[in-house]
């Protein structure tokens, strides 16, 4: 407990240090965190073929011991997120409102960092070097908590990047590696009320529950990712396959990738069997509805627990609509307010389709893949909100900010 | 639990009705709700000293009774701030970014409402109408959870808004009043996953706290208001003089009054007696540290314990600092994140201060009392924020939403 508390207070009086920091000595930094990974690549790689051994033996499942492991692309890949990170825009200091009252006080809002943001994670190694680096991007310690699969890779990141801190006379606990990997000290974290002004946890299910059901400090929850693509009446059929294979088989196991296909009953005798032919020939295991099996025999019959699932996986449930307020109707009841998708020529289909959901994305003949804070315009992210607090949808610098209000005067009072 | 889980469940799909009202029809309803609160006058007054009547045989203290008691001119002004209310610029629908992507994506952010907020408050009966207000005209659900104490007022108040709601076509439990004033109703509310999106505790610390350590859904945080004055060495002292007289002196009970005056010591001997003299006048006590107790003997010695407190009365502490780190240190460690000021006429000063600090309002030359939601321009207030999270300082009706991602493309895939 006493430790943990201690590494806490430094992270929160290096928390100063780093929000006091001009955005070229930030970008200087960042830089020089990609070069320390570049240059420390033997060990890091060293460290992580230790923790895939140790996943290997202990049977680990393939998924897992894929997000754990690094190689020279992936290391090479992180170094080049860590360079582009360096060159966005500094949120720090941006003026987002700006007005004279009348009584002449000048009010602003002008952002500032958040302070000390956690970041509590599973197996992914490079989550490490990425979150750490947007987190001091916009100006805040970061406290990382990652999977004890992971223990040595990060070690060896954590190592490599605090060598470039001590060059830039960033204090260490500017980025705090917890490596006591018990379960408790993460309950300790997320209570830690006055030391943590943020937690972002991602990685499943189960990790999040643990950090909602026991913080007292705010959590950004990204739950899953249930999306989307409803097929209108009016949709291109040639437009909306197209949707649909990018969505369901670029990368199934994404939280942007589609789980759920609606279709409108009236473009369903022909979209859907061209549709699974496509999908068959892909890989894809399609679960219909009583009407998609109508009309293609061929589909495996979908419970209703099918629809809501987040597969991360190539399967797909399909259901054929009487209307878009169906559409609406089921996406509300089973959707995790993720990203949605509608195919549809129609404009107004279109303006009801957005006014009707309250998804964190809600894409008009787009692929559900662009769901991303790269894609839209982010530079980079640090998570995906599902909660409607702080942010919604994927999240960027800005999102590790927060507004302030800074007001001049020349001696106004209220009661003069 | 059942009856809880039902009237929110209820309040859930009301949010959806509130949500799709276009700004005119919520315009015509909030100003019906305030019509409603005038017809309402005398039942409401009624109840309302049916509750004072209670509290002052349960010999509960003169500022209690006093925050729950209503009078004809209070109410009036309830009724002027609904009005006031129903005219404000909606926040719902806002484009807050757009743009285009190089691939053709047109992508924006575009404003949505949370959907169900809860607040959680004491004596104040008039938040039950301010509240209700400001969540329906940002088109959210709201359910109320007021104190025992005001219990018939809150009932009285509720029963009118719910008559202009159903003249409207808006579902009562768009406006859900719990009645059960059993403290594990809070505890329930609190941990309503997926039914409520956002939980505002107005109130006492104890209530504030409580909340925060049963709640699995997001909470805005208020702790307290412990607001500090830095008379720098350049400062105006008339002008000093001002301010403190103003942020200390005007209504010494709510949160963005002063509790700490800091003076720079190159004007501690000559400003501190004058003011003394002043504050005292205005039956203000002066606790101050030693080298104030040097400068002006009359004043009480203070204690560590009066640096950082919230007196909400006329007792001020003062301590005289040696330079400007040093008023910014003493902030940093006693202050509870709500407001500080500077009066000084070195706009190096001023800067240095602004930047030092993470507050969420930092005022120059402008008395505290203007952190204050309508004051700084959000037209009105539904709590202020002590946690850098979503909201950061006075909320108004942009904070009762978030802004959420529509993209709009013509096909475009990621891996085409």
């Amino acid at each position: 407990m006493t430790n943990l508390n201690e590494q806490l207070h430094a992270a929160r009086a290096a928390a100063q240090v780093i929000a006091a920091m001009g955005s070229e000595a930030k970008r200087a930094l960042i830089h020089a965190m990609a070069q320390a990974l570049a240059d420390g690549r033997d060990a890091i790689l060293t460290a992580n073929a230790r923790d895939v051994d140790a996943a290997n033996e202990a049977k680990q499942n393939a998924a897992l011991i894929d997000r754990l492991r690094l190689n020279p692309s992936r290391l090479d890949a992180v170094v080049a997120a860590l360079n582009q990170i360096a060159e966005l825009p500094d949120p720090v200091g941006e003026i987002t409102h700006s007005e004279q009252r009348p009584n002449g006080l000048t009010v602003q809002r002008v952002r500032i960092p958040l302070g000390v943001v956690a970041m509590i994670y599973e197996a992914r190694p490079n989550v490490t070097a990425d979150a750490a680096s947007l987190c001091l991007m916009a100006g805040n310690a970061v406290v990382l908590r990652g999977g004890s699969e992971a223990l040595h890779s990060n070690l060896a990141i954590a190592a490599a990047l605090h060598g470039a801190l001590a060059a830039h006379g960033v204090p260490e606990a500017a980025l705090t590696l917890i490596t006591d990997t018990d379960r408790e000290r993460i309950r300790e974290l997320v209570q830690a009320q006055g030391l943590i002004d943020l937690v972002i946890p991602r990685g499943g299910e189960g990790l999040i529950r643990f950090v909602t059901d026991n913080a007292r400090v705010p959590v950004i929850q990204h739950y899953k990712g249930v999306c989307h693509l409803f097929v209108d009446a009016s949709a291109d059929p040639a437009l909306a396959l197209k949707l649909l294979i990018d969505g369901k088989t670029t990368r199934p196991a994404v939280c942007n990738a589609l789980e759920t296909m609606l279709v409108h009953r009236d473009i369903a005798a022909t979209f859907i069997p061209n549709a699974v032919v496509r999908l068959r020939a892909l890989g894809v295991q399609v679960r219909g509805c009583p009407q998609t099996h109508a009309i293609y025999a061929g589909v495996v019959p979908a419970n209703e627990s099918d629809f809501g699932a987040e597969f991360l996986d190539r399967i797909l449930a399909v259901r054929v609509v009487d209307d878009i307020d169906q559409a609406i109707a089921h996406i509300q009841q089973h959707g995790s307010d993720h990203t949605e998708v509608i195919a549809t020529r129609d404009a107004d289909a279109a303006e009801r389709f957005i006014h009707g959901l309250r998804s964190a994305v809600v894409m008009v003949n787009a692929s559900s893949r662009f769901s991303d804070g790269g894609e839209l315009g982010l530079g980079a992210e640090i998570g995906i909100s599902t909660s409607r607090v702080h942010a919604y949808g994927p999240m960027g610098l800005a999102a590790l900010t927060i507004e302030r209000w800074v007001v001049r005067g020349e001696g106004q009072v209220r009661h003069g």
